[in-house]
């Protein structure tokens, strides 16, 4: 997607430790009118799929789930990385690795809120070693709902993450694919 | 708001420890029409008054925070409640107690997005003691920012925040204000 591309070119930052800063419009800030673009790129690319329902994971993939959700005219529901007290009864239940946090999360979906009458558009803001992507799986799995399938904003291709998922069947569009980056060379796309 | 009232009084779940479970519709899946509805109820009420900026924090207050944002045409921050390594330089910090999870947790804004050229309006979920928006008012005030008003989704009338917000001389618009509620009796709004 032309759009995200030329934004990650002109206000991506690549820092050490193979960080892509795009908090200027992504993931801290955010520009809700290139998450519109981006919820119509995404219905476009899943139209007729019978997508119901949006299932992201908190913090960051939520702006850009609700604002997609309005093309697809259906709800989100964003996996809660720790269980509080508001939650009661019955949940779904997996771990997730972060490497950017470099600890396990617990990851969880209220039984209420996700099951066999679900067709899934799974949604996150990065696709990296697709650790929170296979976390979101194994709830919808686990749950009984149907995965249509995974929109990523930005994909690092050279990573794990997006052959693993596709591996497991599930149809993955990411708006931008990186095939690398460097602090010096800046990004390259695929 | 009549629409965000009644929604309350037909899914809301009054549980032991003061809590309103609206996770159907508000905070864990999000119904993205009535967050429509509330961000127009927000853009009426703080029309011309110059709002540049949207700050929340996560999770809850983004989705709506982000929806509410495309009417009133301007960018959403929210405060990160840990430090991440994605967010290098200088950060914007303070402390808030969550009375819900039982502990003091740090929150964090990028300097690089909150400053004097911001005309804020806070959004969050709820508004119970007041913690979590007198947080994003800290943050605020440490950068030189301007704060236009909150506007919050259901507030505790019957618990301090509303009073505490509003005696440091901040608008706050609640679109749902409940007077009290019970296991037995369930809401009742102002």
């Amino acid at each position: 997607m032309q759009l995200l591309e030329d934004r990650i070119r002109r206000e991506g930052v690549v820092k050490e430790g193979d960080v892509l800063k795009v908090d200027s419009f992504l993931n801290h800030q955010m520009d809700v009118s290139l998450f519109e673009a981006m919820g119509r790129e995404w219905k476009r690319l899943f139209d007729g799929c019978g997508v119901n329902k949006i299932l992201t994971i908190e913090a960051s993939g939520i702006g850009m789930a609700c604002i997609a959700a309005q093309s697809f005219h259906c709800p989100v529901v964003f996996a809660k990385k720790t269980a509080t007290k508001n939650i009661a009864g019955e949940v779904w239940r997996t771990s997730v690795r972060s490497y950017t946090h470099g600890r396990v999360y617990d990851v969880i979906v209220s039984r209420d809120y996700l099951g066999p009458a679900d067709r899934l558009l799974l949604i996150d803001d990065f696709l990296a070693n697709g650790a929170a992507l296979s976390g979101l799986l194994d709830l919808a799995m686990m749950s009984g709902a149907t995965v249509v399938g995974a929109g990523i904003a930005i994909e690092k291709a050279y990573q794990p993450g997006g052959e693993l998922i596709r591996s497991r069947g599930i149809r993955v569009e990411s708006l931008a694919r990186i095939k690398s980056m460097s602090e010096s060379g800046g990004v390259e796309f695929c």
